[in-house]
């Protein structure tokens, strides 16, 4: 029996309130229970969290390590404790789900101290995120060899900077969370290396905004080592060797920064369908391939705006908003997401470092005829001192004359100009359409023409 | 006879070179003629101008003047002789149009040494830009009182300051020169009160937010008084006395600034239609009411995105585009354009004030039914330090859903971030839509929800 009694918003099944038990209290898990219990207090909101951390800015330890006299804890947004006390939500930390049973509607798992524990749901929501790729190297799993993706990771890499005699640095991977470590790295005073076996540096960028990001990481004393692959680690006792097939590196540290992969394990155990990337498959309502089980966060896939086809794309917003979306859809409102535009944005010293959509090898993938051109524009009007080269990378579809994506480099004026690029992606818009949108002008701000408009003109030449 | 060869893009009238006569040479006149001889280098171009200058950063005039050390000519794109010497196109200053006669196809006027010219075109377009609104009263005419609209205007005024004796400035008007300008004279050492008939200050602005920007005036020791209409401006030989009904003031200087009007008197006399607030009438591939006559730049109207209706809201980069268009129309290729969102941003101390779109009473006035509501977010994500309140008033329909505008004021973030919306009025966007677009997120840029999510996410629950 379920009744939906929408006047006064109590959902009863089988005579109960609902059970809405989610596995995951980062962005996407905390979201949902803040929300269900918003929609309707009467819900029973049950959160397991493997760690002690709910709630916190994932995104700006890079930062805050930077910074000695900021304390990690200024990241926590809210503690454990108000989520239970004021929104009557059922946090339990140190909460490790190992298993699924849809049959049964029930979890199962162990805390940190060991004890098993078991609870029914009426909807689950699995909001596990994603964890760091590791190589399967002999070393991997030294002390000094160090992740970031949870604050108590944060927190290892902190204190272990904080003992002072950290000197040297190697980063395995040059993505952006390898690249906002290496200036936080920097400003703590370590020399950085970067190693990684691709040959390209940013590959999903073009080659020519590429090289922008690579002369900056130099000029501020960054060693890059793309195109070695790492056999194994050994601990002197005194420091880390990395050893390469060519090539050898100390360091006092290393960073793993290899890009992350969907925690789907215990998902697909009991049978959910996964898609790309091993992520969680959902449809649009963020429902699994099992009617009571929802997924959302870095754990699941989403339609990509562009193609309208999967894509497995983890970013923080996403999370939230799957979060909020899951916990309409069980507390009796439908709410479906549209789909992502794989909009980002990154600083790495004074560069400020963004995209949206595809770029041009995606979009061959995804089966479009991409023309793609890039222009340097300023980010102030002619006259105007204190300008900077804005290096802007467009795609767009010869067939359809769609925008396809845009990559943007630049000192100033990157991180929010993507955005008009996102929502005209959003809009299926052609390029001739978006050059002629009324973009703002003032000589501080940008050229008349502001840079995504000369982008746009240039490539519409090429269509 | 008109022959269109396409193959060599020659056009031929009557067995001679097309004669494509620009009246104006600022933003649009100019765009149009570089662009026409782009085009087709057989068009003979000619372009009249009354001043001396073009091609020059009008809008950078208030930052120049702010700056005693830039010389006034670095806001100068191209000198007269390049487009001459480079373009091939007959640029002729000093020349002034008084007249036009649209059955001779005739154009006649005064050079400034008082010699009358005339000349034949076949294609003609009125670029004739918008005039400072003047009030008319005694002592308007005397020379410490100054408007800012051309390079000469710029020269004098920063002559002027440059004598050193100016210690105070009264600026008539509240718009955004006139803040620019407060910004500028305070720069200088100059004591500034802003005076103005209306009660309101900043009217087209949500009153909170419009509250934000006149406390950062004040903070900045710039005095307001809104509410006071001038009746006389007498010279004491060595100071002004400004005189209204109830409040006198003393000023070494005077700068009305009190909004501009368009440049539309010659139009109007010749039996142009004219449109909104005296503009000259044009349709989408900027054609006047004559089939020979394009208008383009300040003078003319536009139909605006959101309401399809005709506007007059006089912009740089709409100038420069419609004078691209105006050049693609006489040289045999069709553009018309979409029409404008009224995106503007202007700079005022510490504050980037940005709107697109519609505010309520703009809504109302075009038959909407408005909701807005006001928000007011970060610029930055928790725990990242440097944050500031970023202040979005948001407008929507409540019948159709969609979006109309938006009007922002903060010390980060908002110059471009002002653009997405921009690109949604574009597409008429829904507000449930936008709420879903997929924008940036890092720390040092903005919180995982971007103020502009907020704002629609907020503005949702009053729909």
């Amino acid at each position: 029996m379920f009744i939906l009694t929408f006047e006064r918003q109590i959902i009863i099944i089988n005579g109960e309130a609902m059970k809405f038990v989610i596995i995951g209290g980062d962005a996407a898990g905390m979201s949902a229970a803040s929300r269900a219990k918003r929609r309707n207090p009467d819900i029973e909101v049950i959160v397991l969290e493997q760690t002690h951390d709910v709630s916190y800015s994932a995104c700006g330890m890079p930062y805050n390590i930077a910074d000695p006299l900021r304390d990690m804890d200024l990241l926590v947004v809210r503690k454990p404790g108000v989520f239970i006390e004021k929104n009557k939500i059922n946090l339990l930390t140190g909460h490790r789900v190992t298993a699924i049973d849809p049959k049964a509607k029930t979890v199962m798992g162990n805390t940190h101290k060991g004890q098993f524990f078991t609870f029914d749901y009426d909807k689950l929501l699995i909001a596990t995120g994603a964890s760091p790729v590791l190589p399967e190297i002999p070393g991997i799993d030294l002390p000094e060899v160090m992740v970031l993706k949870n604050l108590d990771h944060g927190r290892q890499i902190k204190d272990y900077l904080g003992k002072g005699n950290v000197k040297k640095a190697l980063i395995i991977g040059m993505g952006y969370i390898a690249l906002e470590m290496c200036e936080a790295f920097e400003k703590r005073g370590v020399k950085v290396r970067m190693v990684k076996p691709g040959r390209v540096f940013l590959p999903w960028l073009s080659p020519d905004l590429a090289e922008v990001v690579q002369k900056e990481l130099i000029l501020n004393g960054i060693e890059l080592y793309p195109g070695h692959t790492i056999k194994r680690i050994e601990s002197t006792g005194s420091f880390l060797d990395i050893i390469c097939d060519d090539v050898s590196f100390q360091a006092d540290i290393v960073l793993v920064a290899m890009g992350v992969k969907p925690c789907s394990r215990i998902a697909g155990q009991c049978g959910i369908k996964l898609g790309i990337s091993n992520s969680i498959a959902v449809d649009r309502f963020l429902k699994t391939s099992d009617k009571n089980i929802y997924a959302a966060g870095d754990c699941a896939d989403a339609y990509h705006v562009v193609t309208d086809k999967k894509c497995w794309i983890p970013l923080a917003l996403r999370a939230n908003r799957a979060g909020w979306a899951v916990a309409d859809n069980v507390s009796g409102r439908q709410t479906s997401l549209r789909g992502v535009a794989g909009t980002s944005v990154f600083k790495v010293f004074s560069l400020e470092v963004a995209r949206s959509g595809l770029n041009s090898k995606e979009a061959v993938d995804a089966g479009f005829d991409p023309v793609d051109n890039s222009v340097t524009t300023r980010s102030r009007a002619h006259g105007q001192p204190g300008s900077e080269p804005i290096h802007i990378n467009m795609t767009a579809d010869r067939k359809s004359g769609s925008i396809l994506g845009v990559q943007m480099v630049g000192k100033e004026g990157v991180a929010h100009r993507v955005n008009a690029v996102a929502v005209a992606l959003h809009n299926g818009m052609k390029l001739e359409e978006f050059s002629q949108t009324d973009l703002a002008y003032a000589p501080p701000f940008g050229p008349v023409w502001d840079p995504l408009l000369t982008a746009a003109n240039q490539l519409i030449k090429k269509l």
